[in-house]
């Protein structure tokens, strides 16, 4: 792996401490999914205790999350292409079709293992190359990571603080994770779907798009040598960057992207929608719960919309 | 309701047995997903014995199930937007990012009650007219539908029979469907979500797009009052058009969807791939499990794409 | 007709004076394009004496025109589908595609006469529901206006009153109309595609696409009368909205729409780049020209992108 | 210019007689468009008599030409996103919308100079790798060819030879070509844009997909260098693949796009609708006209759709 200038020494030596590159095989393409094991599920199927379903995608629609601030990231297009058409005749049943078209990061979304590259590699280390303009690599492609469910635990850094929302400047530590898990007296374990909770979804739900773009509070670079250390399966939060955004260290941008996905080959989801997850867990007290959160297989996508549900 | 000369008595006389307009309020959006409880979830969940989870999507790819047959239901288009883009400059982290354009009935989906009208109205007796060319209407589209998780039920005709695949004219009637129950010694009960096989996919699954089109099993004119006397919450099976295709009464095309999504607002599921399921189930000796298969919440879309999941 | 209340009187006494319905038969499609005579080509062709070739379309990219102001008209999404791809094998010439997701309507682009309606009709009295979901109705459809050459004439209305630009709540009058035609020593004829330069583009190619879209000049209540009068083929002019925005008289909205559409019939083009023609035009002291803006026939496309060029 | 060995020696003969690189500057994005002068232009304008306008492009519609053999160069998908939406309150002006997706290849196009590579290197040298993922390099986008309008001559090879349509097997020639010139009478000059009709369409427009696909008639690898010695600006035909294919040699896919786009920088054009024009020519005796056929300004487009008109 050649060291271009622009990362610095502290992300290579955090990128050393958390890779996991070949601890599944050179061929593996799902990281640290293969850490939820059927034993992992059945455990988590036993946290079920009142049957209550937590949705929590957002709205698919054109005014959602994205601002254009991404190129080509597009809120979805949504267009009817029949409206009550009798198709074999007049007075026969009539049907109604539509289409879409939209970033597959738009949204409530997991990043697949593609989504980001450094240093000229992916997940594995394999080349970034990989990649083709058709997104069609079989390698690591969303498709692959077709088995997300596991025990999902709500990290409700706000709530712990009580804060309705983290301020835009803050960077969630290993110590607001600490925190957070107390507060909801839940131990993280191997093969974990951790939901960070900051509260930032709170300004797009009110209407306001770009305040909840930027600046937004979000995981820091310490972060993944914590969940490394506890073998999280993978990690979603309320935000549209999912770590600071602008960054902690000036000019190292997107760090915990490269160290997830890339070093570790942790799934990372975004724009998912806590606050209803937050008021059931402090009802019920459970702040572990089972977690459906299955990925659209696009072949070779490097994202995919998600519609995750809890049940606690 | 007024009653156009080409949907038959016959078909009007099975519409008012199983009718449930008003059952759950005039204002209700949801149909049967009512009979969806906590309790019902909780049962589900006992189900799980093993921790094994079972995905139920086909791939998401261009060349998918569609074949031009239907105009608009396009396969995904999968694009690349961004490919190890270093958008903070030589040297730094990179991201690839990606889009899509597709029907949202192409693949592996959920019909939303207002995929179908009949003789000017959708479920509840709203008129047809509520949906509009933006298809952003709010009564009854795939959005209101975001709590798709209960006990699943697979009812495996094909395997109950003793074939692979059932022959492309055969409807498959409520006593086949009481018939598959017994062999997997199950009982369909309110709430529950069931999954019928034909084994009709692998037709699909062996590359052949129009043998799986058409003609093609599905279910008969006379399933609807079973699943109706038993209050099944939804019902999804293996093939392109879920009922027979062609019809078994000449020029009456698709009653079963007037039936099952205008009359008894019951929720249907087409191209789900039911052939690891049915291997699954007949391991493990149990046909009943919990299963996750929430809609991606577009806003008034008439179906949308589903990743289900089974765990046994 | 029936006339709703919310249309006054003084539209419909122009609608009135305006109308061509059944000029040109009942059946008819295209309106004033029928004014467009061999003839008329013939004479366009003879105003051509430099060979200069003045283009006259915004470039298509995603940071186009639109702002978002008018939900699903999006700027374009370009996307490559194939990059230098060796198709038939390593070595082999390679290929690059790509594909596009946009508005008809979102850049420099020509109506079409079904892009409006009032009173439940569009041209020619036809019944606004020959518009269907599908967009393919035959009938007015782009595709049916294939024959977009003819003579162009711009009136430079801004340069006219020694304007870059005019004010944003300039309407645009019959007389401001004589007043460019005679500084550009040009008469309006029939068959003509007069070109209606305001400035307002420059707000847009100065990077102020808010400022572009709203307030913008543009053309008065009172102008399709002028058109009428002289049997003028179609008018195209470089605003977003083509008449004045917010209109002349409150609470009347796109009357110069209805009356040009539906009333004349006759083709309306928006988001005109006139900056240049504008230039050429005072450079050789001719304001007509040959003018070809053909559209791209979408089959029932309400509008069309369209690149158009002037032949000095 | 690296030599790799699946493109043989006679292919890098004749790009060496062919080639126009540094021709006209380094910087030069335009290639042969360049011989358009204003001067050819006023030719071109002399040529027109009777002032009848000939529609050349195919209508955009799903059931297009593309049948899927090439991936992601889909039909139009056209959709409504309003119908007659009374946008501010009942009884005012209605609105209709459209939206597209579709391949800039799919229908009527011109092939930009970007569209092919051969040895990593596109027009004018510059390395194939200008092309990225988002297609909005500038170089030689189909953005920058803005300016096509000249004269253009019909090469009707399938009339000359007393056919309607070439076989599928028939490479036309250099000699086809003059006979057909002979044929038309007219004398193919620098800066004209040659139109070759093989009457290959007629499949098309007869409803054959398949059979107007392949085999086909189209350009011989020979043809290059008729074109080079007579300084022709682009050339177009009513085929899907422009050269003959299957190809003539083994083996050696695309080699007329190579030496066309890539070593001359001449802009091709495919599944133009010749039909119409072949008769109005035969009729009118004469084979020469003012040919305008501007492309959609897409920027980084490596194609374009295009409505080219002849005024004869």
């Amino acid at each position: 792996m050649s060291l271009p200038p622009s990362l610095p020494p502290e992300f290579h030596d955090i990128a050393k401490r958390v890779n996991n590159w070949g601890r599944w095989g050179r061929g593996d393409e799902i990281g640290t999914l293969n850490l939820i094991t059927d034993e992992v599920v059945r455990e988590a199927v036993r946290t079920v205790v009142s049957g209550q379903r937590v949705p929590l995608a957002l709205d698919l629609k054109q005014d959602g999350v994205q601002t254009g601030m991404i190129p080509g990231r597009v809120n979805p297009l949504h267009v009817m292409i029949q409206i009550n058409q009798e198709l074999f005749g007049p007075g026969t049943v009539a049907t109604s079709d539509d289409a879409v078209t939209f970033g597959l990061q738009a949204a409530t979304h997991w990043d697949a293992l593609t989504h980001v590259s450094h240093s000229g590699k992916i997940y594995n280390g394999r080349p970034a190359a990989t990649i083709t303009p058709h997104g069609r690599s079989g390698f690591s492609g969303i498709h692959t990571a077709r088995h997300l469910v596991s025990r999902g635990v709500l990290l409700d850094v706000a709530s712990a603080k009580g804060l309705d929302r983290l301020p835009g400047d803050h960077a969630v530590t290993p110590e607001d994770l600490d925190e957070a898990a107390e507060y909801g007296r839940v131990t993280v374990r191997a093969g974990d779907i951790v939901l960070v909770r900051t509260g930032q979804m709170r300004a797009y739900l009110a209407g306001d798009r770009h305040g909840y773009a930027f600046p937004s509070p979000g995981l820091s670079i310490r972060t993944p040598e914590w969940f490394h250390a506890r073998d999280v399966a993978a990690v979603a939060n309320d935000t549209l960057t999912f770590e600071i955004f602008p960054p902690e260290i000036e000019n190292l941008w997107l760090p915990v992207h490269a160290l997830d996905l890339v070093e570790m080959g942790m799934l990372q989801g975004q724009n998912w929608n806590l606050e209803s997850l937050s008021t059931a867990c402090a009802q019920s007290g459970r702040y572990a719960f089972l977690l459906s959160a299955m990925p659209e297989p696009f072949v070779g996508g490097t994202g995919t919309p998600v519609a995750p549900v809890a049940l606690l």
